[in-house]
């Protein structure tokens, strides 16, 4: 590996990373279709440049999946690479201290939509196989890239190819760069991700919107009936009211317990700097760990109905909707989980309101063996770098594809460079550059390990 | 009275209407701030040509009020007459079969926003007094006009003008035209109106949107504290939750009670044809009327939070806000409720959350002495063109200047032509064509029985 690279080429790959963080690639709205597609000819045209043969958009229903494989290295190990291109929408824009699809560098930290989540940590994974390639542009092992775009959408264009070519998962290890460090100067590798079940809320009481002094008291208000449901899933105490919903979920282990235990964590930086809080919520019978990664939640992401404009209209309105989502943990399915919210919606709705439930998508909670070999050499390359080992812990998030990854049972290492604060999902989302150096050398000199003691070569596609 | 002026002249009259229709006056939105002066302004034109001198367009902090005087008739009783020109927002606007400023005739009615509410309401009374000028185009008593633009918006143009200038309600009668038939072939005059208490409640329990993955389980989430206090301030069955908001109610009288239950009522076409729903709500101890008419309501009128666009987006959103009524009836005092209602939100906030109570405005409830001898002559008019005499109802609904039209003691005489399908605050708004025809004749009729018979002149203004 070029251990000089990052140090020589530093502006070069900020302005690379900046074009690719420059295009608004938001998979969840329709206007922005066009601007994905840029982003994945942009992996296009960087893989080729890095010398992969025959880089691949696969077309589906929706965004394209980007596939490239390195120049074959007979008897090496082969890594399967996974990322993804898309980017949550932007808004609310007027919190954004600089234009979200304008990276700009701040105190050391590149702020933009994506910066972390995820085309920083791809840009990353790309930059270190850069590094490790031969005078011969020749990379220390087979490396495959399966990059998505739409992973923050719930599209399914990478997994009906996967259910179509199973084989494409057949690899050494799957590395999966989309997570966070679990403190500045802790690296992570995460045993378990939570599952999703995203769901629309719509009620309708009326044909049309009603003048609310000549019926109110009689005529049924779709807001209100929409938020008596709401108010109805879950209470105050955070337990959520979805009946059987707890049924099935696995508690963690002791050891993980254990190992939560002696995390250094300080609930009121947490609460002050990462929540921005006057307080935390949730079921106080379990420690915050257990809240987070452990156990299943139910929020509304979205709420609206009747009139929102400046000033005052009194209308009864006809219809409202929300958006919500379970968060799901080992043990829970989120098809089934979906099929307790519709019951528990149903049996909720009053007899004066259409009450419909749109499951939008999903997918299941991950449990990850981390007694694989492939685990201690993310943690001998993390430990040359920043001198320390991986810490064991959960995500809170999801990830739909990951079980799909594990599919011909490679190991899915789930890790990545981003640190807690960088805002995933929320205005002003950054990378610490320093993140981004660092994690070069670390997944470059992770490369070379799993290229000299990853094990046997998986055998070729069928 | 010319009785032959409606046959002779209604296309004329029907592009009169709609000029002054097409104009979107919507008080409560700033950007149509022009238009609620142009509405002025066509009203000022109107009135000028009606003979008024000096039609004065008095300016405050908000819409102009447009005051006119028709020419003194010295030993006439003087009719005060109120209407507004502003209307209520159109939307949601693709419910509208033609646009809500194109004023449309289909089937003998007129659509457009403010058909019935009230521009076409004040249109009637303006004819009627124009069909009543004699030859030398002098009317047969003394008419003040007074129009506001701040009726839909709670602005307090009209209001800051009343109590600085008490004497500008100085009149034997004030004639009210902003309400509706009890049906259709039965006229009403109303004793009573509710009133209004108008807010916003906003929430915020974090700096920035969050990850619901990251921070699900532990972060509060403004939409559902928001939901939480909404469902907390009435349950489902109808009963509002407020502390003591019910203590002052006056309960209607016997008298009242017995006409209500007189009134001709299929409970299955009114939950059809004009609520358009599947069930009533409410408090089933009431009648229908005494739900609409004589309690207190609380309305949720539009909520927003999050993340309301196509597709999925998994945040806990920092912030939400509702816009809330309630209705109130006699013996309730607007600015007290606000209070009640600030106190029991403030009650249901948690800890976790900024609750903040904005109240917009308001108007207290109206109780009218309909033994004054004006509603006799009122009824009168109506009997001669309808064959029946007005019925006495209540209205569910807020006209919140009511009150200080009668600050010195003029009978305030609450009528209208409209018809209970109008879809007042509505997509769709209209007003029948024969309803407008038929109250030109009739109060054309009520302007001439008052003058012959409508009691002793008021004396000038001081």
């Amino acid at each position: 590996m070029d251990t000089d690279f990052v140090a020589r080429q530093q502006s070069r790959l900020l302005g690379e990373l900046s074009d690719f963080l420059a295009i608004p690639s938001v998979s969840a709205l329709p206007a922005h279709a066009a601007d994905c597609r840029r982003a994945a000819e942009w992996l296009r045209a960087e893989l080729s440049r890095l010398g992969c043969p025959a880089v691949q958009l696969i077309e589906g229903d929706g965004h394209p999946v980007v596939w490239a494989e390195g120049p074959a290295v007979p008897g090496r190990p082969t890594l399967l690479i996974y990322g993804h291109y898309d980017v949550q929408p932007p808004d609310p824009l007027d919190e954004w201290t600089s234009p979200p699809f304008e990276p700009t560098v701040r105190d050391g930290r590149l702020y933009a939509r994506g910066a972390a989540d995820d085309k920083g940590q791809v840009f990353c994974l790309l930059k270190a196989y850069e590094a490790t390639l031969d005078a011969d542009r020749r990379p220390p092992l087979n490396v495959h890239f399966i990059f998505e775009g739409e992973e923050e959408c719930g599209g399914h264009v990478i997994s009906d190819l996967l259910r179509a070519e199973p084989e494409r998962t057949r690899a050494d290890a799957a590395l999966v760069c989309d997570m966070s460090y679990y403190a500045p100067g802790w690296p992570a590798v995460y045993t378990a991700l939570r599952g999703l079940c995203y769901a629309e809320i719509s009620v309708r009481t009326l044909e049309r919107d009603l003048h609310s002094g000549t019926y109110g008291g009689v005529a049924p208000n779709a807001i209100e009936t929409l938020v008596r449901i709401l108010a109805g899933l879950k209470d105050e105490s955070g337990e959520i009211l979805i009946p059987k919903l707890y049924k099935s979920v696995e508690p963690p282990s002791k050891e993980e317990l254990r190992v939560w235990k002696k995390l250094p964590f300080d609930k009121a930086d947490f609460l002050r700097d990462e929540v921005t809080g006057q307080a935390l919520t949730g079921r106080k019978e379990y420690s915050i760990f257990e809240r987070v990664w452990a156990l299943p939640t139910f929020e509304i992401h979205g709420i609206k109905g009747g009139f929102v404009g400046e000033g005052a209209k009194t209308v009864i309105p006809a219809q409202a909707t929300a958006k919500v989502s379970l968060r799901l943990v080992p043990g829970q399915d989120y098809a089934k989980v979906g099929r307790l919210l519709e019951r528990a919606v149903a049996a909720l709705a009053p007899r004066w309101a259409d009450v419909k439930v749109t499951l939008l998508h999903g997918g299941d909670p991950v449990q990850v063996d981390v007694d694989h070999p492939a685990f201690a050499l993310l943690d001998e390359a993390f430990a040359s770098v920043t001198g320390r080992k991986a810490v064991r812990v959960r995500a809170g998030g999801s990830i739909p594809i990951i079980p799909e990854l594990g599919l011909t049972g490679a190991p899915v290492l789930l890790s990545g460079i981003g640190l807690p604060d960088d805002g995933l999902h929320s205005p002003n989302e950054k990378l610490d550059l320093a993140q981004l150096w660092s994690g070069i050398e670390i997944f470059g000199r992770f490369y070379e390990l799993l290229a000299e003691r990853g094990g046997p070569t998986a055998p070729p596609p069928a």
